[in-house]
């Protein structure tokens, strides 16, 4: 096979489907969405079939516990991929609302009308869910989507894709409105990502190598989030139950997420009183602790935190602790060593809540909550492709209104420009 | 002067600055406006000179004499740019606000804070005015600017950053807030595209030559639009009298702007009826015709508009007309060739009118109004830093709301996540 031709095929029917399915009605792509819901439904036996092929394939490759796990599509899994469907059908539909419709002094009205983005390539690792979770986004906010996902998933990625092509061509949709690459050849990323003729923007999900890699090479703009190296900062006015709450919690609700505290900052007026009571309380949760000078004076059983451990994303359960000198070190040390993702300061002053609002230069910034709360159905947005930590464009979680653009819309009378 | 070093250096200092000027309050952000409006009024003698030694050089390099008007300072200009720095400091603060405020099922409360972007890079050609206009808006919104201008107006650059820098040291605000680059070097420019670390945005101002070459090679997000083929479609169904009117005015406005339509486009039903109307209001106005062969049959002694004429932008007394078969023949074709500026229908016909904004996937789409109105002053942005074809984050006439970002914040109460 000859990828690129293959991937410009791929492409150029994406094209001309994101055409049709950007004029499509609200209950056309909810219908499909639920058709394709239905035939997952219908074809749990394939999939189970399909999957289990890619399982030994990986454990023949090698792939560690860790890997073989993502990539099971257990009954529950099923279930959750259908539930997710139907949760994006309900959820309102961004296209063709027109907003801030104004009348001008000359006489025009003008508004802003919200329309899809055009085509979307998505590319991600082993969970074969992605499939259906990113497809789904893309499809409720009238995109076609070009997806790619790892090649241990690709048997389980193809009978997901007959499921959506089935939901597709019920509500009428053609089916290359999403398609999932056929090959598992690595070449096919290297055309995806620089075909903007046919692809108006990547979304690639998964780790930093992979997602640094593309950005470095796409030559189409890139929706993504290379870590997230989040702080809670302990201010000295903090209540001291609710630090060692939200403490506790953003760092071991779950290791292994973006939004996972990795260091933790205490200002220096109140270490004395609360490392002793985070320590313990980390320690029983089995968190690895690195410490600062500082902080190794109070806890002084724990390892040496270095300048790497403030740039480290451990997703485990390790965690870096910093004494900082009040508002100014905690910010300035964000500033520096937050990947700009997620940042909370604990404290009970007005006016510190608010310069560490304003002034720390992060996607989401907290006061009193937990750093796990950044999150696209937590924030309200019904679901998420990703979380960007970007500036332009999509900041944040990116849910439905991230995926789309908008257009001006101009309604006049005969008017001419004076 | 070693290039790189150079621009490192005031990539280093704009980073610093954009800190400081992100934290600046409105009241101070439009002193510094309003100061440096002085600093020009109370400077006109210097810019004067320097202006005169930049049109000096264009004369010894033989620049043409539309170069050289667009380089002269006159003192009407510098009235203008003292106006439009007062009409920018009176515009709303986009920074800081907050919106979507609401409160989540789990407690928190959470909602958007617009942002500065942090650095911004101007690159643009020989009108010094830009220098006041680009670096105003980019103030306003809280960035802090890199201005490269052209090298035949570097004097006159210079002697208005003087001003700049009298503005914002009056407001405290650092000098490093707004920077014109110092050398005529070219290298400089592909310095400036590929400091991510320093440089968030690049905005391009000027020929598509330039444009092309900046979007191909910058390491970092572009906003710009390569250029304006723009469309008026008149239906059968158009009111003859507001066709013409908008036909006319669209083209013969002025020449040399990206909104001014360049093909004109007639339902075959009404062909015979209007073109020869058209045709001589056109000729009337020294405006030279070129028609595809249908139009030809009516129009008999007008040039044939060949393939490459619809994908031209003539910024000239030139028009192309081409007849088409009904509305899906209008979209087919802008579709096609439309640079995905601005295209507007001419018609009284509801259904048409709600097609053809709905399917034409332009930054603007316009009913019954000059493609004209494409402008951010006409749209009530209160002033543009330019126009985006591009679908991602700013699209249309850019604003100061272009110019920034938002950031989630969240509010809670020592919230944890369950």
């Amino acid at each position: 096979m000859d990828i690129a031709v293959y991937m410009r095929d791929v492409g150029q029917q994406a094209r001309a489907a994101a055409t049709l399915i950007a004029r499509s009605t609200t209950g056309v792509r909810n219908h499909a969405l639920m058709a394709t819901a239905e035939a997952l439904d219908g074809a749990r036996g394939e999939l189970a079939e399909a999957n289990a092929r890619d399982l030994a394939g990986g454990r023949e490759n090698g792939l560690d516990a860790a890997m073989l796990d993502r990539l099971e599509l257990t009954p529950a899994r099923i279930d959750a991929m259908i539930e997710g469907l139907r949760q994006v059908a309900s959820l309102p539909d961004p296209i063709g609302a027109i907003t801030d419709m104004t009348y001008r002094p000359s006489g025009i009205q003008v508004g802003k009308m919200r329309v899809p983005l055009g085509v979307i390539g998505i590319i991600y690792e082993s969970r074969p869910n992605v499939t259906v979770e990113a497809a789904s986004l893309c499809l409720k906010s009238g995109n076609a989507t070009i997806l790619r996902g790892g090649s241990e998933s690709i048997h389980s990625n193809q009978a997901i894709a007959l499921c959506l092509a089935r939901g597709l061509a019920e509500a009428g949709l053609p089916e290359a409105s999403v398609q999932v690459v056929k090959t598992t050849d690595r070449a096919a990323v290297g055309e995806l990502i620089t075909m903007p003729d046919y692809v108006d923007v990547i979304v690639p999900r998964g780790g930093k190598g992979l997602i640094e890699r593309i950005s470095r090479d796409a030559r189409v703009p890139v929706i993504k989030h290379l870590d997230g190296v989040c702080h809670v900062y302990i201010d000295s006015h903090a209540d001291p139950q609710k630090a060692l709450d939200v403490a506790i919690n953003a760092k071991t609700h779950r290791y292994g997420t973006c939004n996972t505290m990795e260091t933790l900052l205490v200002d220096k007026e109140v270490a004395a009183d609360m490392l002793p009571l985070l320590g313990q309380a980390f320690t029983d949760k089995g968190v690895e602790l690195r410490g600062c000078e500082h902080t190794r004076e109070i806890l002084t059983d724990i390892k040496t935190a270095t300048d790497a451990d403030w740039e480290e994303e451990y997703l485990a359960p390790v965690l870096a602790i910093r004494v900082v000198d009040g508002l100014d070190g905690a910010i300035a040390h964000i500033n520096r060593y937050s990947s700009r993702h997620t940042d909370s300061i604990i404290t009970e002053n007005y006016t510190r809540a608010r310069r560490f609002i304003t002034e720390v230069d992060s996607s989401s910034v907290m006061v009193n909550a937990s750093t796990r709360f950044a999150d696209g159905f937590e924030y309200g947005l019904g679901a998420e492709i990703g979380i960007s930590t970007d500036k332009l464009h999509a900041r944040g979680p990116v849910g439905l209104e991230g995926l789309t653009s908008q257009k001006y819309v101009v309604f006049g009378d005969g008017h001419i420009r004076a």
